[in-house]
């Protein structure tokens, strides 16, 4: 089998994650390049997977560096520059969520993949993990007839980074956390949202030192789809007790509920009173370990193949459009239909 | 054991269901009277449980039947006219819930409860779960922290009546289902609705023969509470798959899960291709068929001693005003404040 | 509806338990005498319930209270006089498991209750759980075919009392823990165990001061049915981590499983190295409460309607004999037939 | 990394799952040659996963290909010549369980590697499972204290092939099926088998045309381990309703249960009668998806750093002697020592 040369692009949790998984679990891709501005991050996720060409510019790894794609792991202010110059060269881009601060980010970013002729495919893992997809199938033959409403939440156990908690150098968690939501709601019901009212609010900050204008810690989305569907999603970050990704649809004719707290099959009860203990997913990397490793096997054979990833770039610029809007229902307090802003 | 006399008001299924459950489960309480305005009903509930004084009219009952209290199981409009009449010749009061039409109702029955020193218990029977009851005892004690988020849904199997389904004679499904809802988060939270938004769907009232003005058989409503806290409750009725009531807290220490979908501790595979199956609760008398036990215990007991319920108007009418501040909010497309409508 | 009086005969664990429930589940029975051979402990339960008629013998009840049938709750090798005095003073007897020490004993009681017309109930309650029904119910329905393999377990909490320890006062753990094994798969596979081998362990016999001869907390007990069919039943008393009594039936169609270890439908994440925890049956009472109250239910309706009690003492008999055959087959080291001790 | 060149010895179901698995996830070994007796087979499987270096003989494979390890997983009887002919010819060997016909067999392929110093691992999979490896781990660090009792169950769908039915050509389910449940018993216990009794019933054969002397579809195995601890095995197949193992262990503080019957955290209803319906686990390769991945890159990792696998002969060789008494207990009806056949 051909295998295609990788450029990791940030060196921190999720380019460690990608990294690792490339060695170990994917024949088809190799990582050959890492690019990273922190020195320290460099040497030590270089090291740990054995990657030499390392660089701190993006320019000069596309100048210098010997790959066929690129992996984008870094802050999304980042996201635009960096695929649009790495589209310019040639190579193909999987980008992570959220795609960019705004839509003509997105749209900057399409365009360049076009001109270019290379792949885009955003790192909604959630359209690979097997409970997902197979929800997903079974919604697309008829099992619960059509959506009627539906649920998805996203909780994260970690106060996000800085840059990720300021609405100036990011959208917030409804950007950072709960696009995995609005991507995932869109594809399950089969329907674009319409109209987004948020309530947020902050019950951590303070007491983390927090003190971003407009920080929140929980939130509440309703959603209205074109369909006539209705929708809600959840998020609490950082809500501590572990990473919980669940979605629940009602359709005409039942429900359907994906994904579940738990992170092992495995329960002990050792004392009466505490009854019994279960272990829970303590982090995303373990709730949707098998679908960080096939998105990428997805992205290996989207390039080998020639086909259009499953997962592109007009899916990441309708999660950004319902950020967009959802953020200014929460200013503006008042629902907000996503053509406001669209 | 005295055993207190009860006259069953309304003689349709929560009449039947409680009647019977006094005869079976309840040594303290005897249905000695029955009314209801349906001669058949009257004659076949009533031989059902053997009980031998029947009334088509309550004022009549309460000249000539023997008895210490009332419990009413009937529309929502007739809650007012009964409980008063009651309460001013010295009965008890159970009311099922919701608890009337609006506020000026349910102050008019907790003063002729007060006026005649006769308890009042409303029907919010999940306040008598064991699960729920155990959640409740656990957030109290501070086990998860602060609530943040409550998230609650009560979807049920059937259309409901007429009445029910139209604005004019109720408050449609989230006054005669999702009234639960209202009440059990602002128990679990420790705090009074604030705000609240609402979204409605309608996607099988035309199938099944509905043509009331803003009928709707789906809704997520968005809540804000007095502490900060925020909130998300889900209708469904029909949703024809089950009776389905749960609920999730989230506080600053961690997660509540409350009730689950399945009615037995059985489970059963016979067929590879389908996988295994588990029974669900088929309606509402088998999810709840404990709390519908114990709070009428709960109400002999609060007779007995001379103790106030554990539930009362109060509940009552913050659920009406809940309900009046959401239906408010979907005609009128916006959020609405509680201190709109109290 | 009349009321059957009831002498409850044993105040102690058992005894309390159902007088509470006779007090607040059945209307159709009453408490109206308590015997006990401990003073203390007939007044402290006399009180608790107020049992106002309480006597230190059988024979001076019998003599003196007012009432028409028996509980019979006290240790084994009582069952037989104290259930045969009630039957020829024509009294109905509920009796608990293990029905006796030996055959001959059971044939006696039954002979008894025979000749004076009175029922006789084992209190075998598994055959009132709501789970255990069902799934009897659905096998009997042929859901999944003809019974090939079922395993069942009880693991209780506590060290059993000393005479519940020793071979010479009862025919231990296989008696008083599984005893309801024995029953359960017979009934479930709706045929006769014919050889049973039995392996036992003792673990914590040392460390809790019990030097009894034979003694053992852990037991596997290996089954062959008439009907070819093949069983299995473990037994640990005990175990400490709560009670736990649950059960899997094979059948040439599929799988059923009955129970589960979770107390509640309650599931708490606070800690995300711990994970998720849920209550456990903590005791027999809470995992068959409901069980409890049924079983007394169809005794006081065997005894208004003059019906058979659908457990009996042909299937206290069976259980016995599959004890004896049981302790033969630890002590001789093979399998024994229930034929050898029949 | 260095790619380990692997022969597939057997394109049949197990060779197919494994040559797919280095395919797709396995990045450090490639299978440059493939073995069947069948040509048929050698086309179909050779051409799947473009393996180019057919043989149907193991003498020419060894001959002419090119290769530093083999995977065998042809039937049983062909274990030892298979094994012991690559280990003399410098290769490591990958054995699939059973690991042989008896312990002479097990004793002369451990000595052949030895002997050649190549690795041998036997393919007990369930020691890389997630969920078993954390049971090992949480049971090692002491949660549930000392073992004293341990349930383990392997049904498997299907009817197994003819050779595998005759205890002539194999040793029937308890090697074919079980042989995972004495291996997976004694690794969790930590402890050696030291007695078995075996009850078996055959329910089907007559049914799928099943003529062998002593075939069995059910058994039920009792163990003693040389640590005092009790276990039970049992084994059904064809079970037809899925593929089913799963674990407990009772210790001295507490329970453990590993593994459950479901197959995806995924719950769907649409029926009330029906209730909730879940996927189960089809067959073995998507119940061990994982494991089958983790042991072959256990065994690469083993080559490259040259340390010894976690499973080996040693194991592989309990297995079979538990297999030889539990035979000889059913044959002979009575429980057998395993110092008895060793």
């Amino acid at each position: 089998m051909s295998v295609t040369k990788i450029c990791m692009v940030g060196a921190g949790r999720v380019g460690k994650l990608q990294a690792g998984n490339f060695q170990r679990y994917i024949p088809g891709g190799e990582v050959t390049a890492l690019v990273d501005t922190s020195e320290p991050m460099l040497k030590d996720t270089g090291e740990q997977f054995g990657i030499e060409a390392r660089f701190t510019s993006m320019e000069v790894a596309l100048d210098k560096g010997d790959f066929d794609a690129v992996v984008i792991t870094t802050p999304t202010p980042t996201h635009k520059p960096l695929s649009i110059m790495s589209a310019e060269k040639g190579k193909h881009v999987f980008l992570e969520k959220p795609m960019a601060m705004n839509l003509e980010e997105c749209d900057q970013i399409m365009a360049a993949c076009e001109r270019n002729s290379v792949h885009l495919q955003l790192g909604f893992m959630r359209h690979f993990d097997p409970d997902f997809v197979l929800a997903y199938e079974r919604i697309q033959a008829g099992e619960i007839g059509e959506p009627m409403l539906v649920k998805s939440l996203t909780h994260g156990p970690g106060l996000p980074p800085p840059w990720a908690r300021d609405l100036r150098t990011s959208n917030g968690n409804l950007a950072e956390v709960n696009s995995h939501d609005l991507d995932a709601t869109r594809w399950m019901v089969g329907s674009n949202p319409k109209r987004i009212y948020l309530e947020v609010a902050n019950f951590k900050g303070d007491e983390r030192g927090v003190d971003a204008d407009h920080y929140y810690d929980n939130m509440i989305a309703n959603l209205k789809f074109e369909s006539g569907a209705l929708g809600s999603i959840s998020g609490v970050c950082p809500c501590d007790y572990g990473y919980d990704a669940r979605m629940e649809i009602i359709g005409k004719k039942g429900i359907m509920i994906v994904g579940e707290l738990k992170g092992h099959a495995l329960t002990v009860g050792v004392d009466r009173e505490t009854g019994l203990v279960t272990p829970i997913f303590q982090r995303w990397p373990q709730r949707f370990f098998l679908a960080y490793i096939h998105e990428l096997q997805h992205f290996m054979e989207s390039i080998r193949n020639d086909t259009i990833p499953k997962v592109t770039g007009i899916d990441g610029r309708w999660a950004v459009a319902g950020v967009l809007a959802g953020t200014k229902s929460f200013l503006e307090e008042r629902p907000v239909l996503l053509s406001e802003v669209m």
